[in-house]
């Protein structure tokens, strides 16, 4: 077997090794049941130990309030893009979007279709260099719900505060930062994240949805998208992602063990900071991102030369660093950190970055 | 490793052992790549040779002519019951359905909420033993699409004749026997079917549409339900369920290799012949289905005496024969026997029901 490599993708991307090597290890017969976890039917009891136990471990990370269920589904964040208004967009049929980075952008996109939105902040027009200030007064109070999306994988931002939103339910994308760091989920009044960023591989969808929230979709609100259907059937209207969910349970323990998401977000500081100081002290990258508002998970940085950007992504390459490639609409490099990445793939990275200058002086 | 059981269950089920195996061999390192294949970004290069390569097999197994998409979806089948309407019944407002099953029921109750339903047969009232009479003279000639489940899981009937409709295009959930026949794909208008009974496992569904049936889409379709949208983007319009469609394709190159959905039929006839000889000969078990109707994929079984048919269950889950209870809407006994079911498992079966026969006369 090649050696592993560090894999920086925006995501899909790194599981922790001691996840893989389970399930590497019970692939071919879980426990003493005689199956794959594959061929489990979702309904048996062999299975649905499983993904209990992957819901609990879920609550028990976050802290979730019993107030909020919990959702296993299919169709990642952009199913959610549809779902989010098909199932709340119905009161005063308007609601307030911030245009944070080009997720937050589509989600308004879809959102439209089905309601009045109104962008109530953007950053669009600057490269979404930064998340844009968020001004209260200019926040509707009869808002269905107020979206935005806490960390922007393209454009490697964060939201360092969360806005205020008094009576209106914040709803919040949370597919590339959820469970890095520590979040109250009572002030949310639904999650939504992406499993291929740091839940597990791709093809789930985490929803954490306040129970009062339920109830309300739109008439028209596909049996599979209805929040409500899937609470009432313990997200098994039809069949689950099984193996996924799975998967996300080890990883939902390996987490748990290593000191929970208030340990891991002390990690991801640091791993953050090895980057954003290098970038600091170099003279040949630059971070893209306002510093107030740098994401802990995309670190987002370009030399000013796209010739100079391709000779690093290669050179990084043939190091064991790879992925390294800055999305189109950003261009330069991108080294997603999510939780998998161990501090070491950080640090060579870094001392990759210093090789490369030092030799491109 | 506890030996491998016999699992009969009606999905998630059985896979082949050979893939399982595959699976288990590259899944902390996939060829020379130094990562798995969940940890693939869906466009590296790497994973797109995956995804085109399980496409290009499906499409030789099925023969599917150049005119139809291949689409690899979330959701499973049961959102196609909200993606069939919403992306079809949109120019007479009208469809027709066949009611043959449970499935087929709730197919055309999603369908009823995006337009005019017509249920042109039913074998509801009578446990749904058989495939209802199909008369052409009562089919809509202006309808939007007719459609049609062509293997009934819950209550083991199959479909032996297909309904000619004409210029309407047919419309089929081929969930529970996709595979398992040779089915002429130029007939459908389209063909859908949930991965986790004869692909693969959960959480990925195989849509076939013949081109000219995109871009007839309700305004309100979710833009991630839009098969046109999906079509544009092969299937990426956001990340898809990566790992099932990797062992997809390695449930397709299986088959290939075993002579195709041609040498497949045969050996599903042999599978099912088996257990319905062993029915017709019996004096304790009585099929359910009427016979001229009766599945190759799933057959259902009781002996007219719940605590027998309990008695027969855990007796043949001794033998290694698990997951045999029937729906609870049949009671009883059903054995799904999918492709991945070896003949050995159903000689075992047929043993085991001729060994309780003889200790309970």
């Amino acid at each position: 077997m090649m050696e592993r490599v560090y894999n920086f993708s925006p995501g899909p991307s790194m599981l922790p090794l001691p996840v893989l090597e389970q399930v590497h290890k019970e692939l071919l017969c879980y426990g003493d049941t005689g199956t794959s976890v594959m061929e489990m039917s979702h309904r048996s009891k062999m299975y649905l130990e499983i993904f209990d136990a992957s819901v609990a471990a879920l609550r028990a990370l976050m802290h979730i309030p019993d107030t909020y269920e919990v959702l296993m589904l299919q169709g990642g964040a952009t199913q959610q893009f549809s779902a989010v208004p098909l199932n709340l967009l119905t009161a005063s049929g308007s609601a307030d979007y911030v245009d944070s980075g080009n997720f937050a952008h589509l989600a308004a996109k879809e959102a439209e279709r089905y309601g009045a939105v109104r962008v109530v902040a953007s950053s669009r027009n600057e490269q979404y260099r930064f998340i844009p200030a968020l001004h209260t007064q200019v926040f509707d109070p009869k808002a269905d719900y107020f979206h935005i999306t806490t960390n922007n994988t393209i454009y490697g931002t964060r939201y360092a505060k969360l806005p205020d939103t008094g009576d209106v339910p914040l709803v919040a994308d949370m597919s590339s930062n959820i469970l890095s760091e520590v979040y109250d989920v009572g002030k949310f009044g639904v999650i939504y994240a992406g499993a291929q960023k740091n839940i597990g591989p791709a093809g789930l969808c985490v929803v954490i949805v306040r129970k009062d929230l339920l109830g309300r979709a739109n008439q028209l609100c596909p049996r599979l998208l209805n929040w409500q259907v899937q609470a009432e059937t313990g997200s098994m209207h039809n069949t689950p992602n099984t193996f996924a969910i799975y998967v996300a349970k080890l990883g939902f323990e390996w987490l748990l063990n290593r000191g929970g998401v208030e340990a891991m977000e002390q990690v991801n500081i640091e791993k953050a900071s090895i980057l954003y100081n290098c970038l600091d002290q170099s003279k040949l990258f630059k971070g893209t991102a306002l510093p107030s508002d740098r994401s802990r998970m995309n670190v987002t940085f370009v030399t000013g030369d796209e010739a100079k950007d391709d000779a690093f992504i290669k050179f990084a390459a043939k190091a064991g660093l790879i992925n390294l490639k800055g999305h189109r609409s950003v261009g330069g490099m991108r080294a997603s950190i999510y939780n998998a990445m161990p501090v070491d793939g950080v640090r060579a990275l870094a001392a990759c970055m210093k090789d490369f200058e030092a030799q491109n002086a």
